[in-house]
């Protein structure tokens, strides 16, 4: 292949937003957790979407793979190059813009490259809420979210970043520009396009703007940690909180005893509950009405999870500072595990009603594998999402854990499948992924998916061998 | 065109469940209103998911078109046949078991023909709540529900049919079956397939079958009726209600002097209320946590709404009598516009905030095209969705109101498209709106729509010429 016309990125985005030097490009070609390194031709900087437009045309007119990126967050790498080195980057960091906020409609409407705390900030400067939170918000960009239908923390009340979207703006492969930047609650005129884009992980186009719902601001907050015996407690207590707190019940998160003991080794600046038990389950509840009496809902279904028997122990936040203290716990357990060592990670959904089941059978046939591994499992028991990760025997060497490694995916990913579950909740395909979704999705699924990839991307440019493959 | 080879049909259905007899099919070509009468070979009533799949296969085989029917409740042609007399109707009434309902998991899985009603109950029964409230609900069908994209008067709080939907069950053009009955709140595995065929108003597939959220069943309501001058105070009083009182507003309907009006003429059944305005807002707040404190709120809401000289009286119901009594006025403006004679009906939504000047624009347009026209505006101001209904100069015939309601039709539409609104809000485009919608629609979204239609239904044989004209 002959080497496309980088000049004529320059003439689009100007000299000094075409990167080609190695050095300089390498950061956009690696994820940040440094597990996968791709190559690029170049990083291309574009600042409106006349220019994604032009490069898309450009991508057409030279046969140039185009590879989108926001924040560089992902898990998946989904966001960065392979190993071909023929691919161009495009980073949307510099279409930043909040381009509007309607209060009274409430909806952002803002632009791919917009960092997710930004949006969160500026919402609440406008007394609005936008509710979508996950660990990487302050680097994660909105069109990233997009792109991969991010989840989090607030899904049980708010939904995922899908429901938070009531329009877009997308560069299509061919360099045409859809907009459908509407901003309406309702609106049933035909197919709604917008929804193959979300979750679409670049491969159909790319989102450079959106309008996003925003929420009435939470005036106030309670939070509690509670100690059960185990998964199925844990999900009897959800269920409880559900019945009893639905109308303000934000947050429903759940971890092992074995999460917080990694966190107190390997997060010590992480001040630790009093409770001890076999799982731990953090309520939080949010009420943006004035009258509504938020710790005295917590403390009627803590109180009927102690008679019921389902809570060992628990202790109520008594003030913001202790609620955030609580809330490390939950947060620190991923940087914990990170210091722990080796480990794998999984990130995968069932039936809610499953989860004790599948946790059981999950446990057993990975002890039956290698009787070293380490469960480290936590997530959103409200979502039915469980992180399921693993730390790696002390000592194995590299070959020895990647055998293992194998092993455990395909013994996690079975049991998965046979509770009728996802083997990704909330992180996507992207290129991880990408060969794993050939087993567990069933054939008709793909090939509707592929043929949907044909229709939009049919010379297989925008984003190529992420999340479906065309065979 | 020689005549498709019926008895087929009746070796997948039995011959009982295939009719042919004009007499007998004449009910499910035509809409319930009467207005549209179509043509039909035959009405087919299969049983089970196989027989619609093996219905679509013949329909393939013999190039028979096909229009899949619910509950026949809809109000744009979208579930009858044409005037060619060349399709098949599908009825999908025999389909309507409720499969499962999983208390823990907090969904139901039903088939296609469950009437929307049975489901509300069924779910209620079993502790829990399905949220999807409308006028048809006695009759109308989950299958076409999803199809239509159904909206009502729990969008507010509860988002569209579309937002309950976490998997279904189709029937594809060329009888394949695609099984995405999935029951999991958080999947990244690739294109959300289900969302192309919800709002697709049964243009790319039959939907047999869906599993559906449920939500903690409401233990109490609030539900208040204010008068207030016009329609920017209307939506002062929504947004105060969506700030003072968001984790509990459940509705927040209005409507116009002249609907009340219109009801305490045409039926008289209904109890008026004794306050009188401009503009009407009918308030309700649900909550399923006990402790919540629901009058107090309402109260709040509205003792604010008084101060700030948004509400000029109000009401708040003290008995679940009484709250019926304020939404049968509500309920009832569509029966009492119909018993007042002939009139031109209008669904239509623009951002929430541009609601009082599209009203205003709307009124002054239509005034200068006949002063004689007398506006029926009511809707859901909470979503930004109106139904902007006429009734037609007294004494008008036929030949005079066909040629004002295309006036009215056009001006009234271009106000939306000015607004950056919606020609159906949550109606669908059935037959009614196909040609309306190559006018209003971008041209660049009608082709995308296209190749989505044609990468489906490549022989134009599921329900052809309904939301989506290939030309």
């Amino acid at each position: 292949m002959s080497t496309p016309p980088l000049n004529e990125l320059e003439q689009i985005v100007g000299a000094d937003h075409v990167l080609t030097d190695a050095d300089a490009i390498a950061p956009f070609c690696e994820d940040w957790r440094g597990r996968r390194h791709g190559l690029a031709r170049a990083v291309v900087r574009p600042a409106d979407v006349r220019q994604v437009a032009e490069i898309a045309a450009w991508s057409q007119r030279h046969r140039v793979p185009l590879v989108p990126q926001g924040g560089n967050t992902g898990l998946v790498f989904g966001g960065i190059p392979d190993d071909s080195g023929q691919a161009v980057v495009v980073q949307l960091g510099r279409m930043n813009r909040i381009r509007e906020i309607d209060t009274v409609n409430a909806v952002a409407i803002v632009e791919s490259g917009v960092v997710l705390q930004t949006l969160q900030q500026r919402a609440r400067d406008a007394g609005l809420f936008f509710p979508v939170s996950l660990a990487a918000e302050g680097s994660c960009q909105i069109g990233g979210t997009i792109a991969t239908n991010a989840g989090g923390t607030a899904v049980l009340r708010y939904g995922n970043m899908r429901d938070q979207v009531l329009g877009l703006e997308v560069v299509l492969p061919d360099g045409r520009v859809w907009n459908g930047l509407r901003a309406l609650r309702k609106d049933n005129t035909g197919y709604d396009l917008k929804h193959l884009f979300i979750g679409s992980e670049g491969t159909l186009g790319i989102v450079t703007a959106a309008v996003l719902k925003l929420h009435a601001a939470p005036q106030a907050r309670a939070t509690a940690l509670a100690s059960v015996r185990d998964f199925a407690a844990a999900l009897r207590l959800f269920q409880l909180a559900r019945s009893r707190a639905a109308d303000v019940l934000s947050g429903c998160e759940c971890f092992t005893e074995d999460c917080r003991a990694l966190v107190e080794t390997h997060a010590p600046h992480v001040t630790q509950p009093a409770l001890r038990g076999g799982v731990y389950v953090l309520l939080q509840l949010d009420a943006a009405t004035p009258e509504i009496p938020l710790e005295a809902i917590l403390e009627s279904v803590l109180s009927e999870g102690f008679e019921q028997e389902i809570v060992e122990d628990a202790v109520i936040a008594r003030s913001l500072a202790q609620a955030e203290q609580l809330w490390a716990l939950r947060e620190n357990i991923t940087e914990a595990q990170k210091r722990a060592g080796p480990s794998f990670s999984h990130d995968v959904s069932t039936p809610i009603s499953a989860i004790p089941a599948f946790v059981d059978r999950c446990l057993t046939a990975l002890n039956a594998i290698d009787a070293r591994l380490r469960p480290i499992v936590f997530g959103h028991i409200g979502d039915g999402n469980l992180h399921f990760n693993l730390l790696a025997p002390a000592g194995a060497d590299a070959t020895e854990r990647h055998a293992l490694h194998k092993q455990v995916e395909t013994a996690l990913y079975d049991l998965v499948e046979a509770f009728d579950g996802s083997i990704s909740a909330e992180h996507g395909l992207g290129e991880l992924k990408r060969d794993l979704i050939e087993i567990y999705k069933p054939p008709f699924d793909l090939e509707l998916m592929r043929g949907v990839k044909r229709q939009f991307d049919p010379a297989n440019l925008m984003n190529p061998g992420k999340a479906v493959r065309l065979v």
